[in-house]
């Protein structure tokens, strides 16, 4: 990676530019944040293993019709994918109360929900990344109506694949993150990672966080659990 | 009032037993409060001038075929209305943004809204009424699916009616909360109130707020703010 590459600073990646003009280098790096950037760490290899799970997760998606940003993996730490301009919204699933909303809410952590919840939130960080409805979102003009119904009927697919694969590997998918972007081509698509950052995965027998969790509640090594996952997933072989 | 008659005591208002088991008589209090209590007052006549304005408001409403729970207005201070078991959301609608919304989206006050937004949130002194989105209020059993689509569409048209009816007065209907309940036979209405002290008026020519933003900010005198609004509101006659 050459530092004058960079094009954009996030709290757990950069953005490298490339030859091409639609094309851009995802590179995974090792800090680790939480609670809006409050708590930080930097977790030697942590990259490393985001970089190969979100690899195998998007490569499942894609064969089960998900567009995504991704094109390839380049090598340990980089994802070569398509470039694209970010709806600025978290897009949030959750089959179990946890976190943030069963506390805002009073809800018991672990509560199975009787839907799925869709959540959105601001992606703001001055102003912490508000939690937001459709209207607000609409009417604020941060994104189309259209766009915004089929970035949720994208994520409760993508939930349903995700909830299935994560089953056979003896995991509940409690909850995840994820974000869209327009490519150049104006098409709408799942983008940024999926890996144990951005979502919360229970072990289904002993309910083991197996997750970010772990680094925001100390609840042990986050190499060790996120490599955990990673086996498992491999143990699986072709998806 | 018979004290011994209080049914529950709310931030400004009591509720009393009749001899009917369908009805209660609602006590306007002079009490009042802003964030979610932290700031309270006694202003006298405070509840008369609300009573006053909610009668005109209600009854203007009920004739334009929105359903409430009010039957009559019986002193200063007191109103018969059918008795409701309360959904526990506050049903918000905005036109322009200001309050909380402004400050926790960034928006400006006074920004125009390309349509209106709508919000709800979680009737819960302890949780501080946490904003919800329709798949909290579905997912967690606060409201059931088709009861919230009816409450949303009342709101709306409760919002085109006051937007004309304040218009007339030369006021701009900037935002106001509602609350509905189920009457004895399972009808979904309208009940509560609707006074300066839950919605923001603005005057159309110098922008003046004339609601309880005037409390919460120290901008002046509550009674004359109340009563500009209940003059012009009687000087319309019958609606």
């Amino acid at each position: 990676m050459n530092k004058e590459d960079i094009i954009y600073e996030g709290k757990a990646k950069y953005l490298l530019k490339t030859d091409k003009d639609d094309e851009v280098i995802v590179y995974f790096k090792d800090d680790a944040t939480a609670f809006n950037g409050v708590k930080k760490d930097n977790i030697e290899s942590k990259g490393i293993l985001n970089n190969k799970i979100t690899t195998i997760i998007f490569n499942y998606l894609i064969k089960n019709g998900i567009k995504t940003h991704y094109l390839k993996t380049l090598n340990d730490r980089e994802q070569l994918c398509k470039k694209v301009t970010i709806v600025p919204l978290e897009f949030i699933c959750r089959n179990i109360a946890a976190g943030s909303m069963a506390k805002r809410l009073g809800v018991e952590e672990g509560k199975e929900l009787t839907r799925p919840i869709r959540e959105i939130s601001y992606k703001c960080d001055e102003l912490n990344d508000p939690l937001l409805n459709d209207d607000h979102a609409i009417a604020l003009g941060i994104v189309k109506e259209d766009d915004l119904m089929y970035c949720y009927d994208q994520m409760l697919k993508i939930n349903d694949l995700l909830i299935k694969l994560f089953d056979r590997i003896n995991l509940i998918l409690v909850d995840f993150k994820i974000e869209f972007g327009y490519t150049k081509d104006n098409e709408l698509v799942l983008c940024d990672e999926f890996s144990p950052d951005n979502c919360r995965l229970w072990d289904k027998d002993t309910k083991q966080k197996l997750d970010k969790d772990v680094f925001r509640r100390d609840l042990g090594n986050i190499i060790d659990t996120y490599s955990e996952i990673l086996n498992r997933l491999e143990k699986l072989g072709d998806l």
